[in-house]
């Protein structure tokens, strides 16, 4: 009989989304009348932006003509995106059009990245981690491969560098789910080390447009050398309300090299040929939405809003540190990673969250072991959530 | 220094578009004036249809509303398509919705579907073949395990049972490149050798939309015995203009199975799980726009661009054939697969098309060693295009 991949069967995460579903489920049965705080969902709250939905609709009614047909997109992207995106994201950094590969979302660039890759390639990832970088090298077979790298107080959440070697690097800043950004210093360390140890660095910069310290850059090509040895991922869908419209890049510099048959070549290639063979790539009307996010009225709009959730982690970061608690992150990133009061573990704080508070968030630990302890809060959300989370949790 | 996946070495077709290119451009240099007829591509010629242009605008609208906001979608997509679908597609044949994923097209699926299997799983790909199968399970390494199974004129193009085990069949009906569409009759005996062989099939039907033939089913789950060994793939692009939006389906019942570390268990699950790691799903606007393209007006605008590009299939293979061509396909299909006269090589009668008729086709060498001695003609179209087309060639 036919076999299934016997990797699935190494999958160890715990799937705490659905066990929130239940126990809210739960919750409301019991209290028909609860009023619900959700700051548990890593989702946009606020409406796609109009300059946006009006470059949606003029593509999607341009495909309606003969003259505006549009057929199968390039596999990676129309140049028009990639020269927008470049001149807004990349002036000065010595990033081409050809380096940068559009494609439906950073969840698939970060999970299709590792396929360019020797099976038997040594993986450091993040503890906590957004779960899909563990979970697509585990699939691929490379979980004997896998070499966490804590993310703890003690290191302000910045991974320190490895003491066994490894061939590629997850780092995830500003970082889902500690909400902490790597400063240029620390950006600096890595790239050091992988230059030195022919190591490649994967990057996930999703939340760039949250970054507000003068300290953490917004791009990992902003560091010396880094143009050697790292690839970046980018997304609309955090700093654009594109959630629901899935459009993302990756930006692979051709100066990127790994060794295939014992020559060193780019890897740019590598990943072209990927993206031609297995993806079809993004839809016009996506791509052209996501080019009018990049204009001057579409950045006002765009920023506007990320500045609004900036606002309201602010509030949360403060409120619940007035009140005593130990929290992180929410600086450079919409997410709070709050220390659970007298050391209790992370589903027993969301527990209590939920019964006396009514309120969601996410238990550190579902993100890893090192996650223990901790829960996270988003804010993506308004003033009125914010003050209402606020206000009960004050009376807890 | 970080190692490739050797795999990329052993991916071995020729990569024919950018030669077609190369060779469009040299003729273009050496004639400026040349009108070029292009039959070669695979890809839409008619607008997106007003029903779905208006669903696609009408849901960017929502997305701009606090009301209508929507962020992530189900990876596996909305209920509302998964609904419209089984209605439309799957009345009568057994298919819930839950049996129904929906993605970013059929390239993606029948790309990513492999990831499911284990890496020594015997893989049967028909020659000629849509390449991205035989790709993707090289790049997987199972390079050594793929075995193909010619489609020639003696076998009418329809692959007889293989000798050696097959645990993943690829059958692509109404089949690109050939045209030609499987029999109720072929398709059985594949159900039954699946059935028999404890083997998988993965059908790709992308172009079911084509079926004129009444002895040809528009689905494998016509077929008896087939909700247990196959997995179909669906998509919008041919049957609805989407190619320029992405959006496809795949059909899994959840009575399929396969052994996983001794134990039968139903795939489902897998296909269920892989979705929801490594994908974020579908933009809501174009699950509304694939939606529409369902309801009784939307099918009405699809269908007759259908009929019109089955139309000029018609009238190119009655063209070729009255001249005395020998031609297959185009039928149950907008492929026409044309054997070269005087048994050329498929290189040879495109150059001479092209520099004779200034006609641009597909030569079928590229499809696999048993496609040479065919080029491929597509009926997407228009009937101006056509009939220069055959005047050209009646003056060959």
């Amino acid at each position: 009989m036919t076999k299934i991949n016997p990797h699935f069967q190494k999958l160890k995460r715990e799937y705490i989304f659905p066990i929130i579903e239940q126990k809210l489920a739960d919750l409301k049965n019991a209290h028909p009348s609860a009023k619900i705080v959700n700051l548990g969902i890593g989702d946009i709250a606020k409406p796609l932006a109009p300059t946006i939905i009006e470059a949606i609709c003029k593509a999607a009614q341009e495909m309606g003509t003969i003259e505006g047909l549009h057929g199968y997109p390039p596999s990676t992207g129309y140049h028009f995106l990639k020269e927008a995106i470049v001149k807004q994201e990349y002036a000065n950094l010595g990033i081409s059009h050809e380096e940068i590969f559009i494609s439906d979302g950073a969840n698939s660039d970060t999970s299709n990245i590792q396929e360019l890759f020797d099976q038997e390639c040594s993986v450091g990832i993040t503890d906590p981690t957004y779960p899909v970088y563990l979970d697509t090298n585990i699939l691929a077979g490379r979980n004997s491969f896998i070499r966490l790298l804590p993310c703890l107080e003690k290191n302000h959440f910045c991974p320190s560098l490895p003491d066994l070697h490894c061939d590629l690097i997850y780092l995830c800043t500003p970082n889902n789910p500690t909400g902490v950004a790597m400063t240029r210093e620390k950006l600096k360390c890595w790239v050091d080390y992988a230059l030195k140890n022919n190591s490649i660095l994967l990057v996930d910069n999703a939340y760039s447009a949250f970054v507000t310290s003068p300290d953490v850059p917004r791009s990992i090509f902003e560091i010396e050398g880094a143009r050697e040895v790292a690839i970046e991922f980018r997304s609309f869908s955090k700093s654009a309300g594109f959630t629901g419209m899935r459009c993302a890049y990756t930006v692979l510099p051709k100066s990127v090299t790994a060794n295939l048959a014992g020559s060193k070549v780019s890897l740019h290639n590598f990943w072209n040929k990927r993206q031609s063979i297995k993806s079809n790539g993004v839809a016009y009307p996506v791509q052209r939405g996501a080019e009018a996010a990049l204009t001057s009225a579409g950045l006002a709009e765009t920023q506007a809003q990320v500045q609004e959730y900036l606002k309201e982690a602010k509030t949360l970061l403060e409120g619940l540190r007035k009140m005593g608690y130990v929290c992180y992150g929410g600086i450079d990133s919409p997410y709070i990673w709050w220390k659970t009061p007298s050391s209790q573990k992370s589903w027993e704080f969301f527990d209590l969250l939920l019964e006396k508070c009514h309120l969601i968030s996410v238990p550190g630990s579902g993100f890893g072991l090192c996650g223990e302890g901790f829960v996270r809060f988003s804010a993506f959300t308004t003033s009125e959530i914010t003050q209402a989370a606020l206000e009960r949790i004050s009376k807890l």
